[in-house]
């Protein structure tokens, strides 16, 4: 009888011990680890991204760059490097040198790709202000929310659903809508040439994104940082040829530093921690993500300028918010079965 | 044998005789009907609807009716009744008076209801003019949609599912996106009074939408016309009560048809069809179709204004369209599954 009671309990405790280790312990808090991971990426990159916008606008006086957009960039691509090194050192101190944390050769060939889309989009910028104004190039970017769409689903060759696809062109008429002004009305005007030069920036833009997110999940137990670096590594690069492109003269006379305030070292700080953001929004989620979470980083210094400088909202930004905010709702709700 | 022959061959022509008569002629072509008829109706009203909002603007000169709105609405009342009682006296010499082409007097007690909640919503349009001005109160007529949304799932207990609830809130961000213009943030100044009247009038307007459409589905083997005549002989009452409260004066002394034209005329004649065409949606279709058709045929307008009068269609309005057709693709995607 006593040997039975203990054998009763031994069951019962073991019982509850697998209980509380399968379904609380083990699925649910990697599954919770994943999700707390993806979201905790997904607002950095949301918040970083608000304040994007407002420093690029500080950063400028009167207007005017005083200092070289180009070096800008070549240092925030050193910046995400160097950040990305250092982690990497402590992994390497920690773990040693492991399989998941150092790179083959014939992988990094495919980390070029990204750097150089970027680079001939940032090139094409300098010559689609011929056939756009400044508000009607601010609209003409949303078409990018698009081509990732698209070339999301051809590339990765991943699935939405038509309530998502719904969503989705929602998201880019919500966005439109609430940057519209006085002035947008000018885009309709846009010659040929515009539009064909902002499509091709978009599918580049999206080639870029998607591309990227393709390299990173390839290896999905390859370490981020590793992975990060080589992105880093050939963005500097290529920012550098940027530099001798376009503003090999101005550095030459003035100097690399020439125009920099505490302003543009805080902007290229924040660019370096969103780039960094960006490319953990692709490891542990996906583009599609990515398009919300600027999309909504845009509606959110929108409202936060209202109580920084006294802005105020129109009726346009209250619609487009109201689409935005629909759309993201369908974007979930819209979830294919699986 | 002879005789089994036969037997067989009775069998397969009665098998294909039921076959056709229960899945090709009755079944479907019962359903196929109520579909073509709910469509019809439905495109009549879009397009009853399209050209109402240009006979309006057409029968106004420099800005002001030379004629006394009240009696024009009067007169749509009385042409729709007259139209309700000519096909009724049809019916009447062929069927003969029986139950479904009749009506009991408990039954007509509520018809005077909705024609008292327009009268009143009509009245109020007077006083809102104080707090919000032309192109505002434009927009502010669009809140009508969620009213309606609204009081059919309250008092209809006709369910949505979620993504139409989503559908609606896009179609009333929608309609109000594509009538954006310079003046339109005007509406963010309008005072409280404003709001709330805004609103009263929205309820009025679908409260009464619902109350018809609850009032013409109760009995849904009581022929249409007759419930358009009592509908419409209580619309002739309250407008003859409008004339009095607002143009007696007026009328008394330049006469009923003062300030009449063709486009009057037309406009009389295009209002009390698309009214006949509101019934018809409502026994055969319902509110939200309603709305629906109203919101496209909106969009239509615009459009067909562009090719008569040359007018210059704005970016707002391409946003508010895409806005609103995929409202309309989310509503029919959207549809609970029964």
């Amino acid at each position: 009888m006593e040997n039975r009671k203990i054998k009763d309990e031994l069951i019962y405790f073991n019982n509850v011990v697998n209980f509380s280790s399968t379904s609380l312990r083990n699925v649910p808090t990697r599954e919770q680890a994943k999700w707390q991971r993806k979201t905790v990426v997904t607002l950095a990159l949301t918040f970083l991204t608000s304040s994007q916008a407002k420093l690029i606008v500080w950063s400028k006086r009167a207007g005017k760059y005083e200092y070289s957009v180009t070096t800008a960039n070549f240092l925030v691509e050193t910046l995400k490097c160097a950040l990305s090194l250092a982690a990497l050192a402590r992994i390497w101190n920690g773990e040693g040198v492991t399989e998941a944390n150092s790179t083959t050769l014939d992988e990094v060939i495919v980390y070029p790709i990204p750097a150089l889309l970027y680079l001939v989009k940032n090139l094409l910028q300098y010559y689609i202000v011929a056939y756009v104004d400044a508000p009607g190039y601010q609209i003409l970017k949303n078409l990018n929310i698009i081509s990732t769409g698209v070339l999301y689903r051809i590339i990765l060759k991943r699935k939405l659903s038509e309530i998502q696809w719904a969503a989705f062109i929602l998201l880019c008429a919500g966005c439109i809508t609430a940057q519209l002004n006085s002035r947008s009305d000018h885009v309709l005007q846009t010659p040929l040439q515009g539009w064909i030069m902002a499509i091709v920036m978009a599918l580049l833009s999206g080639f870029a994104g998607v591309y990227t997110e393709a390299i990173i999940k390839k290896r999905p137990s390859r370490n981020i940082n590793v992975q990060n670096f080589w992105l880093y590594i050939f963005g500097m690069a290529f920012n550098a040829v940027a530099i001798l492109i376009q503003d090999f003269d101005a550095v030459m006379n003035k100097g690399f530093f020439h125009g920099y305030s505490i302003i543009t070292t805080l902007m290229i700080l924040n660019h370096a921690l969103s780039g960094i953001a960006v490319s953990m929004v692709m490891k542990y989620a996906d583009n599609i993500v990515k398009v919300y979470s600027t999309s909504v980083a845009m509606l959110l210094t929108a409202i936060v300028s209202v109580f920084l400088f006294g802005f105020n909202l129109t009726l346009a930004f209250f619609l487009g918010a109201i689409v935005v905010s629909v759309s993201v709702y369908l974007h979930s709700a819209g979830k294919l079965q699986r």
